[in-house]
């Protein structure tokens, strides 16, 4: 199955798993359930759940066994996105072509919204994939906690704020590239590493963690290299969304090094990640090519 | 062991183990560190851990093993203060007597604030409590998810704001009543139901849970009638809080039913819930004590 393929079919299974059991959970607000349905309905090339697919099957596992876990992944994806798109925030009035939850419900409960999400995330987490052994939902559940916490992607999200107009700051120059290095991984890489870490330790195989997790950590930087590169380049209509980190002056590559260098850098991250993937000895080669394939794709994607 | 010396000792214990671990825990931006120290440091009854220790305790546990489990549900409280402070929320200045998270660090930490302390209390609660059974920390991972989440505790602040103002809305009379008790059930029973259910789970006496859930339940209203009354009866100063809920027009016990009839109904929900714990066969009758003494004291207290 090529990586086209492969998105589809996830994003397929993960978009009616999440609107149906978000739909029938019970006690639930209505208006809060309008406000998480409508950003976890609003599309999105669900990359993260096909990553966590990919690498649960290149260590022997079925897809369909993980799929709670799937959604939950991109339920904290998509909670910070609402978040992130918050007045106090990044201030966004579009996102993947819709307005954003704020300016359709309004900012509180756009934020309950995102509270929602992130805790129910780890709800369906923890209370589906009952195929899976407890000892590995744990696990999982703790990677994804701690990806997504103050050590990982909220941490990003703090120094992205900090960033903000690094132009006018008084930041030493010298100072930037870590920074921006330091944003990237935490407010990017850190769930995509979570989604791929989470695949390899619902299957058990706690020893290959490193391994995947130093891929992963290439793949979430070229990703957001390419990110980075597409809102200054891409059509707006075609990414879905109004290109607000060159509007806010943002720390990014290509506000850092220039278009030129940052698309160099980007091919750097992938060559590096693709060098890391292909010297992993665990886990079934021939699955093992889904992951390089969706590796490459999100790295060579053009929204 | 008196109440207050059950909350004093616990209260010393939880306090100690967030602070050292949200100040030793690697790789968080050193802005976010500091704002949701500042939120999980400004002090607070901590009866939540309170509960969940005497119900452990109650089940045959030591206290000691499920510390990191107790700070897991004074950080999600902790959260849900912060984010219900917020501009677009209460927009509250106050908070335990220290101007509330917002307006010392501003709205997107607060938020961030907010999201790490919720994303964290479950890696706390998941990567910690080691001599915990992996399948008893994942069922207290589960309920702390629910309760906490769009089914509970998020929920019942969404309701909150929907009732606001309620005396100029277009809800019919005979509606309120249901509306403030999905309101209380969900914004603060569910809460303490979360603790108490936890400390049960975290002994792995399942089998208990729903008496223990049915005792929390009444404990949780009888707590928020009390703070309802208090947000109206009690020296400003004393309670540490500004009495947003009277100043926003809230619907809360006293509103709806004026203050004699609130506190009727709240001596009715305490005598409930000590009924359904004196009819509780399962766990230590001893240790049972300490469990009845700690709601009677947060029924009755003067702030």
């Amino acid at each position: 199955m090529n990586a086209i393929k492969y998105l589809e079919f996830s994003a397929d299974r993960v978009n009616k798993r999440l609107a149906s059991w978000l739909a029938s959970k019970p006690f639930v607000h209505p208006e809060l359930r309008k406000a998480m349905l409508y950003s976890v309905g609003a599309g999105g090339k669900r990359l993260r759940p096909a990553l966590m697919f990919a690498s649960y099957e290149m260590f022997g596992g079925r897809a369909a066994d993980i799929l709670d876990a799937a959604c939950a992944v991109e339920m904290i994806h998509t909670y910070s996105l609402v978040h992130d798109d918050l007045p106090a925030m990044d201030d966004d009035d579009l996102r993947r072509g819709k307005p954003t939850n704020h300016k359709v419900f309004g900012e509180a409960l756009a934020i309950l919204a995102g509270d929602g999400l992130l805790t129910d995330a780890f709800s369906l987490l923890l209370s589906g994939n009952k195929k899976i052994r407890p000892e590995n939902r744990l696990k999982a559940a703790e990677i994804l906690s701690f990806r997504a916490g103050a050590a990982g992607m909220v941490s990003g999200q703090a120094a992205d704020l900090e960033a903000e107009n690094f132009q006018a700051m008084k930041i030493s120059r010298k100072k930037l590239p870590g920074l921006l290095n330091y944003i990237h991984r935490h407010k990017t890489a850190d769930m995509i590493m979570a989604s791929m870490e989470m695949g390899c330790a619902l299957s058990g195989r706690f020893k290959c963690l490193p391994k995947i997790s130093s891929f992963a950590e290439k793949v979430g930087l070229c990703f957001q290299a390419v990110d980075d590169i597409l809102d200054v380049t891409a059509d707006k209509k075609k990414l879905g969304k109004s290109g607000s980190d060159s509007k806010n002056k943002k720390l990014t590559f290509v506000s850092l090094y220039g278009l030129e260098k940052a698309k160099k850098m980007a091919d750097k991250y992938a060559a590096e990640a693709l060098e890391i993937l292909d010297s992993v000895k665990c886990g079934d080669p021939v699955k093992k090519r889904a992951l390089r394939e969706l590796a490459v794709f999100s790295l060579r994607r053009d929204r």
